[in-house]
Order: structure tokens, then C-alpha cells, then sequence
């Protein structure tokens, strides 16, 4: 059986990793942590990077909470435990340069518990891509990179998770796509996967290391590329329609500002900069007109 | 009785006389209208102004919608008429200098019929502020001319609704209000206020009327005040939590991302640059700390 204890430090150790490889890759910009406590219980260590070489602003929080179910989202599950426990690893990335894609990844592990001895537990999480122009060879990588880990512990998880993804990540009041889409999965135990719960754990991990290696990929391949004001504008608006996904359909973001999270670490994915020009339609041909028809679910980017 | 068509055609010339008045005041810039129509039925005229002289983005919109009540309204209202009629007139404008006000309005009347005769019909509507700097002064000039409005119809509408919009117009997560408030109200009826239809119609349209006046004298006692690079951040910052308002609470932009309304229409009162900077606190003792003091709600700035 894995503890709690034992996900909660795997994660701990990950944040670490990935945030000394970014600092790395960044090469000027280092983190800046905060520590908190939640007064229900638990807490968490929030870090920020800003104004770096390579990462204009970017998160990579760990947090550990546990402590009673509020009530509203015992109702959401349809569940009668009284006591829950959530550890996870989110991050969001926003590059200062715009051929360099954002990039978001989040592990996590959940419980719940009635003190039957019945525990309801999960892991859950996912990787997925919002370039602001989307380049095939990088979605290609992308994905490709994402079937490998997958494929190290179940043949059917890529397919299942890129089409979670898919739908996941959808702004559907534009009927777009986030991005370039990536896995998403949740709910993962021995009954939904066949799987034990040890490699269940070790899939959660391997998710979360394969994050560094390919973002510093997609960050090497494109950050001395020019690039016009032009770019720098499209840019912008990218982020506003990330903006828009976050605020109005992100689950997590959801339920961290319904159950009072704290709420600078919730909204660290929001850009630092995000411009809404009125009904703006890039020209037919453009680069831009390109990112947009390619923001649609179900291709096989591989 | 007063009919759609009567209110729908006051609403339009109400759209047409702040447009002609705010491009006089803004001096530079005009608006661009699109007409559209709904599939359903109705449609309208979203017309909207950029890159001004004072207003950096803007929209005025009309519209005169109706056809058949989608099913999740219905429950939410918790009704069982299939038909509905809403017309209206929304502004959001977000000027370029850093100590003009965001200001918006929303004037609205809504009818549902089930064909037996028994239709549900109300006015609703409110007309708030949202200073980057909070100004006391204009604040009070601001609640009065409201008050001045209200107190010709109802000698209790202004502290009622003054009420309402402190309440509505509040970022949960944030603990802050919007801005300085102003007045919201919703069904507006005979039976809910004790007034005739005649009556609460000249309401709507002097709540309507209020928005012109006021907002030039917003305009012209700030436009010439010099700014620094620092008030523009601000500005930026401020706006970042009017994205957050609409996106997550208001009901209006809910209610047309659910009902699939035309997109570019609803999310036109996004503001034109926003900008999120991780955990910001401003110094103690400074302009923008005295703003954060002063966004709560239950003042009385009358």
C-alpha cells in the first residue's frame, strides 16, 4: 500500500527537481517561494518565477491539505465522507518569447475517508500545450514524448488521455481548443486501471518527470528565433483565451475558489499580460489563421 | 400596457444617443456598429469604439431577442413558459487614462409567456463604477446623481438598490467589491414595487438617460490630470480583477456563454490589456492602498 505521506514527499521532491531545471533553463529569473498553512489543515509552498531570460511569469506549486469536506463539494461527488486529503503539483509556464509555448502540468492524489475504513482515493493529472503558434514538429515531440511515458505502464492510457485531453481543455464558447492538447486523466485506482496501486504512484511520478525534459526541448528549439511585434501581440490574446479557460472551466481553479483556497496561488496560471481586441480575425494564410484551424480536438498528432 | 416593441425602440434610441455623446466627448475616435441576427430569433446592434482619444475600449450594445427558453433557464428560473422576449442596452467602457473610471450600465427588460396569458415580464437593470484610483469626490457625485434618478420614481429605490449592487458587483474570492457600486435591481414589476408599468418603464429609460451625463463629468474632471508609468501598471492590475468579475460572477456574460450568445458581443466588455502580477501588495499609506481600503462594501458615499 502507498501512504499518503509517501505521494505527498514523491511530490515534494518533483516541485524541487523541476524547479532547479527551470532555474537552470531560465538562466537569470530564480523562484521566489512562499509557505502557507490552511487553516483547515495542511498547506503548501507556492513558487513563483518572474521577469526571467525565458519565463516572463511562471508557477510550480506543491500542496498537501487535508481536513473536513465542504459541504457543496460532498454534493458535487454525491459522496457522506466527512474528511479529505489532496496533494498535488501544478504548474503553469508563461514564456516571455512567443514562439515558446505555455505549458501546464498537474499531479495529484486525493482522498476520502468516512472512518469506515471504506476510503474513496484516486490519482489524477495531466500535461497539455497552448502554443501561441503552433509548430507540427513541437506538437509531434509533444505528444510523442507524452505516449512514451505512457505507454511504460499501460498501452491504453495515451489514447484514452489524449482524447480526455481534448475534451478537457476545450474553450468551448469559442470552440476551440486550449492548445495543442496532451493527456489528461483522473480517478485512476486499481479498479479503473487493472493496475496496482504502486504503479498507479509510479505512473503519477513519471507524468510529473516527464514535464522538465521536454519543456526544456520546446524551449531550446525556439527561444533564439526572432520574432515582431506582431508576434507579441497574437501572444497577448493567446493568453487571453487562456485566461478565459481558467476562469470560466478549469476544475481546479473552480474548486479552489469555492472552497476559499488561497487565492494567489490559484490564479498564478493567470498571464502577466492578456490583451482582448474586439472581434480580431487574422488573415487568411497567416500564421495565425494556421494556429487557429489547428485548435480543434482529435488530431493525431503523432 | 407598454409593449416590447415600445421598450425595445426606447432602448435603441437610448443606444444612439450614448454613442453620439461619447464620441463628442471622446473626440477622436467613432464607433463600429455590427448588426446581427440570432438564430433563434431577435438579433442586435453591438457597437463598439477603440484606441481613443479617452476611451481605450468600448461597447454599446442593443439587442431584441426571443424565441424558444432553453431548458437549463428554465430550471434555473425554475419555470415552465417556453417562450421568452429580452431587450436591452449594456455599456462597459474602459478609458486609456489611468484616473478616468471604468463605467458600466445595463438597462433590461425581460418577458416570458407560456401562451395561456399569465406571462412572468420585469425590468432590470443597474449602472456601477469602477475607478482605478477611487476618488471620494467623484464617488459622491457619482451615488448622488443616482440617488437624484432613483429618488423621481421611489423614494426607496436608491438605498435598496444601492444595496443590491454592493452586493452583486463583489469579487467573492477577493473580498473586494468591483469598484465604488452604484445601483443593480432585477424583476421590476407592479407587484414587486407598487408602480405602474408606465412608471417603472420611464424608470428604466432615466436610468438609461443618468449614464451620458454623468460619465462626461467623470471624463472631463479627471482627463487632464498627469499620469506616470506606475498608474498605468495599476490601471492594468485593476483590470485584471474586472476580467475576473465578469468571467466568474457576473450573470449576464453566464447567461450568454450558456445560451451560445454571440460571443465577441458578450465578452466585449473584457477589458483591452490586463495584467496579473503575482501577489501584489501595494505600499503602505499609498494611492493604490487607499483604493484596496476603500473597495467594500456598505459605504455610504452620499
Amino acid at each position: 500500500m502507498v501512504t499518503k505521506d509517501e505521494i505527498a514527499e514523491a511530490y515534494r521532491q518533483i516541485q524541487d527537481e523541476i524547479c532547479a531545471g527551470l532555474e537552470l533553463a531560465d538562466g537569470e529569473s530564480k523562484f521566489e517561494e512562499e509557505v502557507w498553512t490552511r487553516e483547515g489543515g495542511g498547506g503548501g509552498r507556492t513558487r513563483v518565477i518572474q521577469n526571467g531570460n525565458v519565463i516572463e511569469k511562471g508557477g510550480v506549486n506543491f500542496s498537501a491539505v487535508e481536513g473536513d469536506l465542504p459541504e457543496n463539494i460532498k454534493k458535487a461527488f454525491g459522496v457522506h465522507e466527512n474528511h479529505f486529503f489532496a496533494t498535488g503539483v501544478s504548474i503553469v509556464i508563461h514564456p516571455d518569447h512567443p514562439w515558446i509555448p505555455i505549458i501546464h502540468m498537474n499531479i495529484r492524489y486525493f482522498e476520502m475517508s468516512s472512518g469506515s475504513g471504506n476510503d474513496l482515493r484516486w490519482f489524477g493529472g495531466g500535461i497539455d500545450l497552448t502554443p501561441h503558434y503552433v509548430i507540427d514538429e513541437d506538437a509531434h515531440f509533444f505528444h510523442k514524448e507524452l505516449k512514451e511515458t505512457c505507454d511504460r505502464f499501460n498501452k491504453d492510457f495515451y489514447s484514452k488521455f489524449k482524447r480526455l485531453a481534448d475534451d478537457y481543455f476545450f474553450i468551448k464558447h469559442r470552440e476551440e481548443t486550449r492548445g495543442v492538447g496532451g493527456i489528461f486523466y483522473d480517478r485512476l485506482n486499481p479498479e479503473s486501471t487493472g493496475m496496482e496501486w504502486r504503479d498507479i504512484f509510479e505512473f503519477s511520478k513519471a507524468v510529473g518527470r516527464t514535464f522538465l525534459p521536454v519543456y526544456k526541448e520546446l524551449i531550446e528549439r525556439n527561444r533564439n528565433k526572432s520574432y515582431t511585434s506582431e508576434h507579441k501581440k497574437w501572444q497577448y490574446q493567446r493568453r487571453s483565451r487562456y485566461v478565459e479557460f481558467n476562469l470560466v472551466y478549469d476544475a481546479g481553479t473552480k474548486f479552489g475558489l469555492e472552497t476559499n483556497g488561497r487565492i494567489e496561488s490559484i490564479l498564478m496560471s493567470l498571464p502577466p499580460q492578456a490583451n482582448w481586441v474586439y472581434d480580431y480575425k487574422p488573415e487568411p494564410g497567416s500564421e495565425e489563421q494556421k494556429t487557429l484551424s489547428l485548435l480543434k480536438k482529435g488530431i493525431n498528432w503523432i
